[in-house]
């Protein structure tokens, strides 16, 4: 178990509803009682396979902190290592999205979706992989961003299949063709979409927060 | 590999476009090519793991069919592996929801997300473990059937969750407290309705077909 | 009066609230409850009219039941005559579009208001018509049927007729006459869709109850 | 057949798209024109059966003009006499609500649909009956007219039926009982809204232009 | 301060809520009403400058009353002459647009917003400048009236920059160059629309009521 | 003029499309991009009056550049004068918002109509007064920040007015007197409001960019 999640036991039921602030309690200890109380379910987390401490070992590692997603994930083991691993081949795994573009489309996806913690985890992976104006505008509106035509193509059917699934047809998988996507692209667009729109109500039904570290990070 | 997908080849690309009807072709035809031309995309079937392949023996076996969604992941091993992994985890292992509850959560949420494969495959089962009337409700509108309260909260959660995810707040979980349910079930609850958020996105950017099978079964 | 009739007391007001499930009362008595309970008004049957109950009889020798719409209306015989004229006149005497399309109309309106009561009838009568996956298109989402360009010029125009009547202009119109139809069929097409947004809407606001024998039909 | 339409041929085509105005042609012509143009589709008035007759030159002779919409179901005497009783049963004859709240709903309901035709003729109903600004706040929005609690909980009903049929449950109807309503009332709420969002859909999909008469009368 | 002020305080607050008709008080008073309790606010007019003295008595000479809004901002001289001026410079000073095309933005723009003040007053204008149908036109649905290419065009624009801002990008522009607008009339168009946004919301949130006499005039 | 619009050249006509990426521009040069193409309009800088002048440059002393918003403005002297006074007034001259307050209605409400420029601005003013991850909060969702009960009434009256103004009514007003604001405040919190609905319309039909110098500060 990585080292600060001992000082800062994970889970605690917030004592409070959040919109009742703790008074006395500065911005800056705010920030940080995200660190802390990571959801709003008291779910505590639970003991850690060998192949998951590893893992949170190396998040910890390489980020300085373990994703508050994955701690949220650790009160079951076996759901975590699920999650871990789904989200690798069905989100990174992509053929030929770059890296830069899977969180293109994780950002543009969780802002239809106004999710907290998505938006400030991939905005920073956008700003870290692109630029931190590129991230911004994942953010605020994707469609004001100066994009390739490959790329507004590829966020124009990613945000479409968040906000009305019902009405994609032949004719937008016909625009990600004209745009030089091949059938196994769509597959992996649609996979990182559908992907975070998952994410997007997991972390909202449970008010999850993002860790601290990634507000001020590539700005 | 299940021997129907020996003779009737997979993922073949659509030869027209979806609106244009072949000419000739009746509509009992039409049925059986969703069992044939999966998706709309050219993603032929790769080889299977033996233990992919034992998962599809016993689909077929138990159901008389492997499900078109497992065939439309199986052009890549590993991915199939992971959702098939994930979807026992995240969906299948809840604490304390019945069965019945969790596929009745997968088919109102794929009712306001229009998803044609998803609410096909997810009604037959409401109608399986519940009865057809109430697999009916769930496509057409959960809110016209008589539900006990806690089956009405739950409902109520996951609908909110899958259209206004943002607007999920303490409130709603409060209600989902006070209809009985605990804070392992509130995870569980949203980690169903939020995966079926993303295989009907999946199902819809691809234009998957359920396999004809259901649609006459448990009626 | 139909012989039903007799035995079972129509259109007696909900003894409790829709959400209060009645304890110990099985799915098959839920789904049988509807042929009793028609609507949540206290509207009793009134008294018909020969030629009312002649029609009466007529539905239940053909159908083996009477429609509830119809016992809904039934508290008025002047109100019940008005309406089966309106619907023979205005919706099934339309000058070429066939009893199917009518029908297919009639479901994915229905389908847009989500009313239970339409859609589990017109969606059987697509079932019977047309076949049993083509009503389950209907129900779920038009747009994943594979149509003829005049069929889905219908429907698309119905729809949009459904949800934004303000937006339909001359390109809406010039479009059905594109997919061949004449002037009079627009007003046909028109004429069946604006009907049922009002019978959806009766439906909907006193919770009328489908036949129970509607679900397993045409499977 | 009524004096005024031999002079005036009804139904004509509209020679040219709404959108491209006609040179040289004044304000005053342009509102002349819609009481000869009635609607965008090119289906002349029929013979009309001797009641017919009888009831449009009772109109003219009440109003001082034959309502388009009555024209424009002329082309078929057999709809015109449908429509019309079916009107006068399921809209008109209400048993307690006043004339003057069923143009209320009339007009609310329409406004939310933005039917040119209907608000301008129950708009104008409206002021007749009640007052000039109360015509006014029905037409711009509802709920900032100073209402009494029966009428604000009447509308709110009939504009929730028309936006969002699929929410109106038994809370809402409990919401009229409150109010003051008996099941027969809610019946012919229903009813009258109901009908309106048909006739909407009909004059939206037709183009149905209203008299000129009825702009200025009232106000 | 103008004459009428005098006799009629303003801006009381209102005593009882809006929905609570005031009973034995005629419709015609209702309409009154309006002069005197001019928004929900208890905010009393201050003490004018000299220059928005001469304002006043300036447009009670032209329209016989002065605009309920310019008493509503009168309880702050500086931010009613600021008012004053910004709507001049923003909305009237428009480089090439009619005074009429200015109205019919503004009316168009208020009817998507539902705001009773404003579609009031604007309409009224719409009247004056173009004619009567015009008016009731732009505040029933613009998309209704035989317009020209220019004017289609400018109110697509408006009416698009008032309902989905987030969409507006440069094809939105160029329908604009092509119907014939320059760049500073584009300025011009949106500086309009916005400026209802903002006042429409100013309106809406102070439940603010227009001068009893717009209603009849040019009808 | 103030120095740095001497070297750079304002108000350019943008070259090509927004999606058209210029090649082998780095996305620094991008960013840097923003503060010379200022909108999308061919409206070159006109002359400022001394006091426009002084103000531009105290701008520059005070921010070390002049907001884009004004050089937007600066084509017409008279225009921007008024802007810049009406701003004064109806924002920042608030009785009892504190800056921050202000700044928070400003980013929540331009988040709503997500307009990348409005948004960049006042993100920036909300983490400058109050903390960075409140102004990252009014960004992305603001009912996930842990808001006192008077900051949630506030912002949750500024975003109903900016998304449904035509449902505001007194119980809206009521809810603001509960949570401690007087009438004067109410006002004021709706022009704060309406104001940042203008300006954000503004910005979206002009593709209006933000200085380069916002993103970076105060993270």
């Amino acid at each position: 178990m990585p080292k600060q999640t001992k000082t800062a036991p994970k889970n605690r039921p917030v004592p409070t509803k959040r919109s009742a602030p703790v008074a006395g309690v500065s911005s800056s200890t705010a920030a940080a009682r995200d660190d802390i109380e990571i959801t709003a379910l008291d779910l505590p987390m639970g003991k850690l396979s060998p192949e998951m401490e590893a893992y949170f070992k190396k998040c910890d590692a390489k980020l300085g902190f373990v994703p508050n997603v994955l701690k949220a994930f650790a009160f079951d083991d076996a759901k975590l290592q699920a999650f871990v691993d789904y989200r690798q081949e069905l989100v990174q795994n992509a053929a030929s999205l770059s890296k830069l573009e899977i969180e293109m489309i994780a950002t543009a996806v969780s802002s239809q979706n106004r999710c907290f913690y998505c938006i400030t985890a991939h905005g920073n992976a956008v700003r870290q992989l692109g630029d931190p104006v590129l991230g911004e505008l994942m953010v605020m509106n994707y469609r004001a961003a100066r994009l390739s035509k490959r790329q507004r193509a590829m966020l124009d059917f990613a945000v479409k299949l968040t906000t009305h699934p019902w009405e994609v047809e032949e004719e937008d998988r016909a625009k990600l063709r004209r745009a030089g996507f091949k059938d196994r692209d769509i597959w992996d667009i649609a996979s990182v979409a559908a992907f975070y729109n998952m994410t997007n109500r997991l972390a909202s039904a449970t008010d999850m927060r993002p860790n601290s570290q990634y507000h001020a990070q590539a700005r």
